[in-house]
């Protein structure tokens, strides 16, 4: 668990690095599939991933909207800004708490219980799936893509050492 | 971990049954980024998870290629085939043996040590990521893409009842 949440840190890292090549135009242009664009994209993820470890917590959702944040460099700050909290969560994390279950559903998800291994586990695949989608559109700028290789980090021993932030 | 390997194989099942909807041309239509095409990303997908599973038990790879299974039906055929042996792999899966060492590395890979866990790790990301990459092609299509959400699946509960095979 603790892993995906680090190679997803890891890649997000490598994709802001990868956006500086791209004018404000690119990075806020209308695409097809996803949330519609690659900065918004980025944007989106971090929302739901701060969002769902808020909720996990019973705390505040987020509730700004992407026209606020329209540059890679608020992007990044608002990213920066929440990363704290949810390296945190995912430091304190154990696997006895997967089976935790969810006491107050987000609205859009009623009706079903939801434990906090299935909240992770939405997380980690809503970041992985949408990076899929910046992938395609970066090939369809000409341009290479972030490797999505979990394998080839070095991601354990970077973890174990704490490089990851 | 096990409930996201529950999650890609309930996803990548939802994504057969919306190909039965494409025709053949659709299906192997050259598209932009990833490997190419819808069919050659599910080919590749099942090739990918397979072949990890077979190295960590040090059993021979998978080598075919896509041209011999350019059809729905035969992709299908080749994953149930394949199937059987990952789903038993992953049923028998438990969290210790996250930290054992591959032996021996994928000619790939050579150079770095990897654990049980990562190649876990890296085989559901590679999964998803490609899932990614289908939902921007299907809105080029003009086709709602199969939702990515985990959350909303049900998933402890079929995987418990084992209603995902």
């Amino acid at each position: 668990m603790k892993t995906l949440f680090h190679y997803n840190w890891m890649v997000r890292d490598e994709w802001y690095q990868w956006c500086e090549e791209l004018t404000e135009e690119e990075l806020l242009q209308k695409r097809t599939g996803g949330v519609g664009g690659i900065l918004h994209t980025l944007f989106h993820i971090i929302d739901v991933e701060w969002s769902w470890i808020r909720i996990l917590q019973g705390k505040p959702d987020f509730q700004e909207k992407f026209e606020e944040y329209s540059t890679l460099a608020k992007v990044r700050e608002l990213d920066t800004q929440f990363h704290q909290e949810v390296e945190e969560f995912i430091r304190n994390w154990d696997d006895s708490m997967e089976t935790n279950v969810l006491q107050e559903t987000n609205a859009d998800w009623t009706g079903e219980t939801l434990t906090w291994g299935e909240v992770m586990c939405h997380t980690l695949a809503h970041e992985i799936h949408h990076i899929g989608q910046l992938s395609v559109w970066a090939r369809e700028l000409g341009k290479k893509p972030i490797t999505a290789n979990l394998i080839g980090r070095n991601l354990l021993v970077r973890q174990n050492n704490r490089i990851i932030g």
